[in-house]
Protein backbone atom coordinates (compact mmCIF):
# COMPACT_ATOMS: atom_id res chain seq x y z
CA UNK A 1 0.00 0.00 0.00
CA UNK A 2 1.35 3.59 -0.77
CA UNK A 3 1.55 6.71 0.97
CA UNK A 4 -1.19 7.93 -1.53
CA UNK A 5 -3.46 8.93 1.31
CA UNK A 6 -1.42 11.53 3.11
CA UNK A 7 -0.03 12.55 0.08
CA UNK A 8 -3.54 13.18 -0.84
CA UNK A 9 -4.21 14.87 2.18
CA UNK A 10 -1.41 17.20 1.72
CA UNK A 11 -2.69 18.55 -1.56
CA UNK A 12 -5.86 19.14 -0.42
CA UNK A 13 -4.80 21.14 2.62
CA UNK A 14 -2.40 22.90 0.38
CA UNK A 15 -5.42 24.43 -1.41
CA UNK A 16 -6.69 26.14 1.27
CA UNK A 17 -5.93 30.14 1.39
CA UNK A 18 -3.09 31.23 3.47
CA UNK A 19 -1.72 27.80 3.24
CA UNK A 20 1.00 26.39 0.91
CA UNK A 21 2.64 22.32 0.26
CA UNK A 22 5.34 23.74 2.95
CA UNK A 23 2.73 24.42 5.82
CA UNK A 24 0.06 21.90 4.38
CA UNK A 25 3.34 19.21 4.95
CA UNK A 26 3.61 20.79 8.42
CA UNK A 27 -0.01 21.19 9.18
CA UNK A 28 0.01 17.80 8.38
CA UNK A 29 2.64 16.50 10.36
CA UNK A 30 1.47 18.07 13.04
CA UNK A 31 -2.13 16.53 12.95
CA UNK A 32 -0.79 13.24 12.96
CA UNK A 33 0.97 13.36 16.07
CA UNK A 34 -2.23 14.42 17.68
CA UNK A 35 -4.91 12.28 16.02
CA UNK A 36 -7.23 12.47 18.80
CA UNK A 37 -7.39 15.71 20.29
CA UNK A 38 -7.03 17.54 16.51
CA UNK A 39 -7.34 15.20 13.50
CA UNK A 40 -10.32 13.21 14.37
CA UNK A 41 -12.63 16.19 15.85
CA UNK A 42 -11.53 18.25 12.72
CA UNK A 43 -13.01 15.74 10.69
CA UNK A 44 -16.03 14.72 12.22
CA UNK A 45 -16.73 19.26 12.14
CA UNK A 46 -15.73 18.87 8.63
CA UNK A 47 -18.16 16.43 7.71
CA UNK A 48 -20.84 17.83 10.30
CA UNK A 49 -20.66 21.31 8.64
CA UNK A 50 -20.15 20.16 5.12
CA UNK A 51 -23.77 18.59 6.08
CA UNK A 52 -25.52 21.25 7.82
CA UNK A 53 -24.19 24.46 6.44
CA UNK A 54 -26.53 26.62 4.24
CA UNK A 55 -27.48 29.89 3.39
CA UNK A 56 -29.57 31.81 5.39
CA UNK A 57 -32.57 32.14 3.37
CA UNK A 58 -33.23 36.37 4.38
CA UNK A 59 -29.83 37.97 4.58
CA UNK A 60 -27.40 34.92 2.89
CA UNK A 61 -25.22 34.61 6.44
CA UNK A 62 -24.47 31.35 6.86
CA UNK A 63 -26.30 29.18 9.12
CA UNK A 64 -26.13 25.29 10.36
CA UNK A 65 -29.13 23.08 8.93
CA UNK A 66 -32.49 25.83 9.32
CA UNK A 67 -33.79 28.09 7.35
CA UNK A 68 -33.00 31.41 8.64
CA UNK A 69 -29.93 32.12 10.50
CA UNK A 70 -29.82 33.30 14.28
CA UNK A 71 -29.70 37.17 13.38
CA UNK A 72 -32.90 36.67 11.29
CA UNK A 73 -34.55 34.01 13.50
CA UNK A 74 -34.46 37.00 16.44
CA UNK A 75 -37.29 39.28 16.76
CA UNK A 76 -34.82 41.18 18.80
CA UNK A 77 -32.65 42.18 16.06
CA UNK A 78 -36.18 43.44 14.02
CA UNK A 79 -34.76 47.30 14.49
CA UNK A 80 -35.65 49.08 11.31
CA UNK A 81 -31.73 48.60 10.68
CA UNK A 82 -29.95 46.49 8.16
CA UNK A 83 -26.26 46.80 7.60
CA UNK A 84 -25.10 46.07 4.15
CA UNK A 85 -22.03 43.38 3.54
CA UNK A 86 -20.29 42.10 1.20
CA UNK A 87 -19.21 38.99 2.23
CA UNK A 88 -19.97 36.75 5.11
CA UNK A 89 -16.27 37.55 6.48
CA UNK A 90 -17.84 40.97 7.23
CA UNK A 91 -20.99 40.59 8.69
CA UNK A 92 -18.74 38.18 11.21
CA UNK A 93 -16.46 41.33 11.52
CA UNK A 94 -19.32 43.47 12.67
CA UNK A 95 -20.44 40.89 14.87
CA UNK A 96 -17.12 40.47 16.89
CA UNK A 97 -17.40 44.32 17.07
CA UNK A 98 -20.81 43.54 18.92
CA UNK A 99 -22.19 47.01 18.61
CA UNK A 100 -24.85 46.84 16.07
CA UNK A 101 -27.84 45.31 16.93
CA UNK A 102 -30.27 44.86 13.59
CA UNK A 103 -29.96 42.76 10.76
CA UNK A 104 -27.69 42.20 8.10
CA UNK A 105 -27.57 41.83 3.88
CA UNK A 106 -24.89 39.62 2.65
CA UNK A 107 -24.51 41.13 -1.01
CA UNK A 108 -22.35 38.35 -2.41
CA UNK A 109 -19.77 40.74 -4.05
CA UNK A 110 -19.47 44.48 -5.34
CA UNK A 111 -21.00 45.64 -8.80
CA UNK A 112 -18.76 45.05 -11.14
CA UNK A 113 -19.09 45.75 -15.22
CA UNK A 114 -15.56 44.08 -16.24
CA UNK A 115 -16.70 41.15 -14.32
CA UNK A 116 -20.24 41.67 -15.91
CA UNK A 117 -22.11 41.10 -11.61
CA UNK A 118 -25.26 43.71 -11.94
CA UNK A 119 -27.77 44.40 -8.91
CA UNK A 120 -29.21 40.97 -9.70
CA UNK A 121 -25.92 38.95 -9.14
CA UNK A 122 -25.85 40.88 -5.85
CA UNK A 123 -29.39 39.83 -3.90
CA UNK A 124 -29.91 43.60 -4.59
CA UNK A 125 -33.74 42.86 -5.71
CA UNK A 126 -34.19 40.91 -2.54
CA UNK A 127 -32.36 43.49 -0.35
CA UNK A 128 -35.48 45.81 -1.08
CA UNK A 129 -37.70 43.68 -0.91
CA UNK A 130 -36.70 43.20 2.54
CA UNK A 131 -36.54 47.11 2.77
CA UNK A 132 -40.44 46.78 2.40
CA UNK A 133 -41.06 44.23 4.36
CA UNK A 134 -39.46 44.94 7.51
CA UNK A 135 -40.30 48.09 7.81
CA UNK A 136 -36.36 49.21 7.14
CA UNK A 137 -35.55 53.18 8.35
CA UNK A 138 -31.88 52.67 7.79
CA UNK A 139 -29.70 50.70 5.37
CA UNK A 140 -25.98 50.74 6.83
CA UNK A 141 -24.12 50.47 4.05
CA UNK A 142 -20.63 48.85 5.61
CA UNK A 143 -19.04 48.42 2.29
CA UNK A 144 -15.31 47.96 1.65
CA UNK A 145 -13.64 51.13 1.00
CA UNK A 146 -12.57 50.02 -2.63
CA UNK A 147 -13.51 51.57 -5.65
CA UNK A 148 -15.97 48.37 -6.45
CA UNK A 149 -17.65 48.88 -2.89
CA UNK A 150 -18.04 52.54 -3.03
CA UNK A 151 -20.02 52.09 -6.47
CA UNK A 152 -22.40 49.43 -5.06
CA UNK A 153 -22.87 51.36 -2.10
CA UNK A 154 -24.06 54.52 -4.61
CA UNK A 155 -26.09 52.58 -6.72
CA UNK A 156 -28.02 51.00 -3.03
CA UNK A 157 -28.41 54.80 -2.06
CA UNK A 158 -29.70 55.84 -5.10
CA UNK A 159 -32.42 52.83 -5.23
CA UNK A 160 -32.96 53.35 -1.21
CA UNK A 161 -33.43 57.42 -2.10
CA UNK A 162 -36.35 56.48 -4.45
CA UNK A 163 -37.95 54.21 -1.45
CA UNK A 164 -37.44 57.20 1.07
CA UNK A 165 -35.53 55.09 3.28
CA UNK A 166 -32.28 56.66 4.83
CA UNK A 167 -28.91 55.23 3.71
CA UNK A 168 -25.42 55.90 5.98
CA UNK A 169 -22.11 54.70 5.54
CA UNK A 170 -19.12 53.66 8.24
CA UNK A 171 -17.44 56.78 8.60
CA UNK A 172 -13.82 57.39 7.16
CA UNK A 173 -11.21 58.25 9.32
CA UNK A 174 -8.04 57.31 11.11
CA UNK A 175 -7.97 53.83 13.23
CA UNK A 176 -8.07 53.68 16.58
CA UNK A 177 -4.56 52.91 17.90
CA UNK A 178 -3.52 54.28 14.17
CA UNK A 179 -0.14 55.57 13.78
CA UNK A 180 -0.35 58.92 11.28
CA UNK A 181 3.02 58.29 9.91
CA UNK A 182 2.28 54.71 8.85
CA UNK A 183 -1.33 55.48 7.36
CA UNK A 184 -1.93 56.29 3.42
CA UNK A 185 -2.55 59.46 1.58
CA UNK A 186 -5.95 58.74 0.89
CA UNK A 187 -7.03 58.11 4.26
CA UNK A 188 -5.61 60.55 5.92
CA UNK A 189 -7.37 63.16 3.59
CA UNK A 190 -10.32 61.50 4.01
CA UNK A 191 -10.01 62.18 8.32
CA UNK A 192 -8.87 65.80 7.46
CA UNK A 193 -12.56 66.60 5.25
CA UNK A 194 -14.53 64.53 8.30
CA UNK A 195 -12.78 66.84 11.12
CA UNK A 196 -14.72 67.39 13.84
CA UNK A 197 -14.65 69.66 17.01
CA UNK A 198 -12.85 68.40 19.66
CA UNK B 1 -30.04 25.39 16.40
CA UNK B 2 -26.96 27.40 16.86
CA UNK B 3 -23.94 27.93 14.78
CA UNK B 4 -21.53 25.95 17.67
CA UNK B 5 -20.39 23.30 14.88
CA UNK B 6 -19.03 26.48 12.47
CA UNK B 7 -17.52 28.12 15.10
CA UNK B 8 -16.00 25.10 16.57
CA UNK B 9 -14.45 24.02 13.16
CA UNK B 10 -13.06 27.51 13.10
CA UNK B 11 -11.45 27.19 16.47
CA UNK B 12 -9.78 24.03 15.89
CA UNK B 13 -8.60 24.82 12.35
CA UNK B 14 -6.88 27.86 14.40
CA UNK B 15 -5.06 25.44 16.08
CA UNK B 16 -2.90 23.91 12.83
CA UNK B 17 0.49 25.26 13.00
CA UNK B 18 0.57 28.70 10.28
CA UNK B 19 -2.83 29.42 11.05
CA UNK B 20 -4.34 31.61 13.40
CA UNK B 21 -8.40 32.66 14.06
CA UNK B 22 -8.70 34.98 11.44
CA UNK B 23 -7.01 32.92 8.53
CA UNK B 24 -8.85 29.70 10.36
CA UNK B 25 -12.04 32.25 9.63
CA UNK B 26 -11.29 32.77 5.75
CA UNK B 27 -10.11 28.89 5.39
CA UNK B 28 -13.59 27.88 6.81
CA UNK B 29 -15.59 30.27 4.64
CA UNK B 30 -13.47 29.33 1.29
CA UNK B 31 -14.28 25.78 2.05
CA UNK B 32 -17.88 26.68 2.49
CA UNK B 33 -18.06 28.08 -0.69
CA UNK B 34 -16.01 24.94 -1.98
CA UNK B 35 -18.45 22.10 -0.35
CA UNK B 36 -17.88 19.39 -2.77
CA UNK B 37 -14.72 19.92 -4.54
CA UNK B 38 -12.50 21.19 -1.35
CA UNK B 39 -14.70 20.44 2.60
CA UNK B 40 -16.11 17.08 1.91
CA UNK B 41 -12.78 15.60 -0.04
CA UNK B 42 -11.18 16.84 2.84
CA UNK B 43 -13.12 15.53 5.55
CA UNK B 44 -12.96 11.58 4.44
CA UNK B 45 -9.14 11.82 3.38
CA UNK B 46 -8.15 13.47 7.18
CA UNK B 47 -10.86 10.75 8.07
CA UNK B 48 -8.59 8.12 6.44
CA UNK B 49 -5.47 9.30 7.41
CA UNK B 50 -6.72 9.46 11.12
CA UNK B 51 -7.31 5.71 10.27
CA UNK B 52 -4.36 4.38 8.84
CA UNK B 53 -1.56 6.22 9.38
CA UNK B 54 0.82 4.86 11.66
CA UNK B 55 4.82 4.38 12.33
CA UNK B 56 6.68 2.20 10.50
CA UNK B 57 8.02 0.02 13.32
CA UNK B 58 11.62 0.11 11.03
CA UNK B 59 12.35 3.54 10.37
CA UNK B 60 9.23 5.67 12.42
CA UNK B 61 8.64 7.26 8.78
CA UNK B 62 4.45 7.72 8.80
CA UNK B 63 3.12 4.93 6.20
CA UNK B 64 -0.81 4.20 5.89
CA UNK B 65 -2.44 0.62 6.88
CA UNK B 66 1.41 -1.06 7.22
CA UNK B 67 3.69 -2.50 9.59
CA UNK B 68 6.55 -0.81 7.02
CA UNK B 69 6.65 2.22 5.25
CA UNK B 70 7.38 2.56 1.21
CA UNK B 71 11.22 2.77 1.43
CA UNK B 72 11.66 -0.14 4.50
CA UNK B 73 9.85 -2.24 2.61
CA UNK B 74 12.01 -2.02 -1.17
CA UNK B 75 14.98 -3.89 -1.45
CA UNK B 76 16.31 -1.89 -3.54
CA UNK B 77 16.39 0.67 -0.77
CA UNK B 78 18.94 -1.94 1.13
CA UNK B 79 21.74 -0.27 0.03
CA UNK B 80 23.99 -0.46 2.99
CA UNK B 81 23.26 3.39 3.84
CA UNK B 82 21.17 5.23 6.20
CA UNK B 83 20.41 8.90 6.92
CA UNK B 84 19.39 9.68 10.12
CA UNK B 85 16.75 12.79 10.27
CA UNK B 86 15.67 14.25 13.52
CA UNK B 87 11.79 14.32 12.15
CA UNK B 88 9.67 12.68 9.38
CA UNK B 89 9.21 16.21 7.71
CA UNK B 90 13.37 16.40 7.06
CA UNK B 91 12.98 12.43 5.95
CA UNK B 92 10.10 13.79 3.60
CA UNK B 93 12.57 17.19 2.16
CA UNK B 94 15.49 14.29 1.71
CA UNK B 95 13.06 12.04 -0.47
CA UNK B 96 11.77 15.35 -2.33
CA UNK B 97 15.85 16.39 -3.19
CA UNK B 98 15.24 12.63 -4.80
CA UNK B 99 19.26 11.73 -4.18
CA UNK B 100 19.61 9.56 -1.23
CA UNK B 101 18.87 5.72 -2.45
CA UNK B 102 19.10 4.04 0.89
CA UNK B 103 17.04 3.92 4.10
CA UNK B 104 16.00 6.29 7.08
CA UNK B 105 15.92 6.34 11.03
CA UNK B 106 13.68 9.04 11.93
CA UNK B 107 15.47 9.73 15.58
CA UNK B 108 11.86 11.60 16.27
CA UNK B 109 14.00 14.66 18.36
CA UNK B 110 17.67 15.53 19.52
CA UNK B 111 19.24 14.94 22.71
CA UNK B 112 18.64 17.51 25.15
CA UNK B 113 19.72 17.63 28.71
CA UNK B 114 17.27 20.39 29.48
CA UNK B 115 13.75 18.57 28.18
CA UNK B 116 16.00 15.27 29.39
CA UNK B 117 15.98 13.67 25.96
CA UNK B 118 17.99 10.60 26.08
CA UNK B 119 19.34 8.11 23.72
CA UNK B 120 16.56 5.98 24.98
CA UNK B 121 13.99 8.45 24.28
CA UNK B 122 15.32 8.95 20.46
CA UNK B 123 15.17 5.34 19.02
CA UNK B 124 19.10 5.25 18.47
CA UNK B 125 19.28 1.92 20.13
CA UNK B 126 17.09 0.84 17.19
CA UNK B 127 19.40 2.60 14.93
CA UNK B 128 22.50 0.55 16.75
CA UNK B 129 20.02 -2.71 16.28
CA UNK B 130 19.29 -1.43 12.52
CA UNK B 131 23.14 -0.96 11.98
CA UNK B 132 24.05 -4.71 13.00
CA UNK B 133 21.02 -6.26 11.14
CA UNK B 134 20.73 -4.42 7.98
CA UNK B 135 24.22 -4.51 7.10
CA UNK B 136 25.05 -1.20 7.35
CA UNK B 137 28.26 0.53 6.04
CA UNK B 138 27.53 4.21 6.37
CA UNK B 139 25.61 6.30 8.40
CA UNK B 140 24.70 9.58 7.24
CA UNK B 141 23.88 12.40 10.07
CA UNK B 142 21.44 14.65 8.48
CA UNK B 143 20.45 16.79 11.50
CA UNK B 144 19.53 20.24 11.71
CA UNK B 145 22.66 22.73 11.95
CA UNK B 146 21.34 23.51 15.73
CA UNK B 147 23.10 23.05 18.72
CA UNK B 148 20.94 20.12 19.81
CA UNK B 149 21.77 18.51 16.39
CA UNK B 150 25.15 18.51 16.56
CA UNK B 151 25.19 17.06 20.07
CA UNK B 152 22.78 14.30 19.03
CA UNK B 153 25.19 14.16 15.48
CA UNK B 154 28.59 13.80 17.61
CA UNK B 155 27.04 11.46 19.98
CA UNK B 156 25.61 8.71 17.27
CA UNK B 157 29.21 8.96 15.78
CA UNK B 158 30.63 8.10 18.92
CA UNK B 159 28.56 5.16 19.33
CA UNK B 160 29.16 4.14 15.76
CA UNK B 161 32.62 4.28 16.09
CA UNK B 162 33.00 1.53 18.31
CA UNK B 163 30.85 -0.53 15.97
CA UNK B 164 33.35 0.26 12.86
CA UNK B 165 30.75 2.28 11.06
CA UNK B 166 31.52 5.29 8.80
CA UNK B 167 29.59 8.28 10.18
CA UNK B 168 29.24 11.05 8.08
CA UNK B 169 27.35 14.65 7.79
CA UNK B 170 26.01 16.60 4.95
CA UNK B 171 28.38 19.76 4.08
CA UNK B 172 27.77 22.61 5.62
CA UNK B 173 28.51 25.87 2.94
CA UNK B 174 26.73 28.80 0.60
CA UNK B 175 23.34 27.56 -0.30
CA UNK B 176 22.88 27.07 -3.74
CA UNK B 177 21.51 29.97 -5.27
CA UNK B 178 22.77 31.93 -2.09
CA UNK B 179 23.72 35.55 -2.18
CA UNK B 180 26.84 36.42 0.13
CA UNK B 181 25.19 39.25 1.67
CA UNK B 182 22.18 37.46 3.27
CA UNK B 183 24.40 34.53 4.60
CA UNK B 184 25.03 34.92 8.36
CA UNK B 185 28.44 34.66 9.61
CA UNK B 186 28.39 31.22 10.45
CA UNK B 187 27.68 30.15 7.34
CA UNK B 188 30.29 31.86 5.64
CA UNK B 189 32.67 30.74 8.34
CA UNK B 190 31.92 27.02 7.74
CA UNK B 191 31.80 27.85 3.67
CA UNK B 192 35.73 29.09 4.30
CA UNK B 193 36.88 26.53 6.29
CA UNK B 194 35.74 23.73 3.78
CA UNK B 195 36.55 25.44 0.77
CA UNK B 196 37.81 23.65 -2.04
CA UNK B 197 39.92 23.49 -5.10
CA UNK B 198 37.72 24.85 -8.35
Amino acid sequence: MSNSDLDNLIEIMAKLPGLGPRSARRAVLHMIKKRALLMVPLADTLQQVATTARECLNCSNICSGTDLCDICSSEKRLNGEICVVEDVADLWAMERAGVFKGRYHVLGGTLSALDAIGPEELRIPKLMDRVASENVREVILALNATIDGQTTAHYIAGELETRGVAATSLAQGVPIGGELDYLDDGTITAALKARKAV
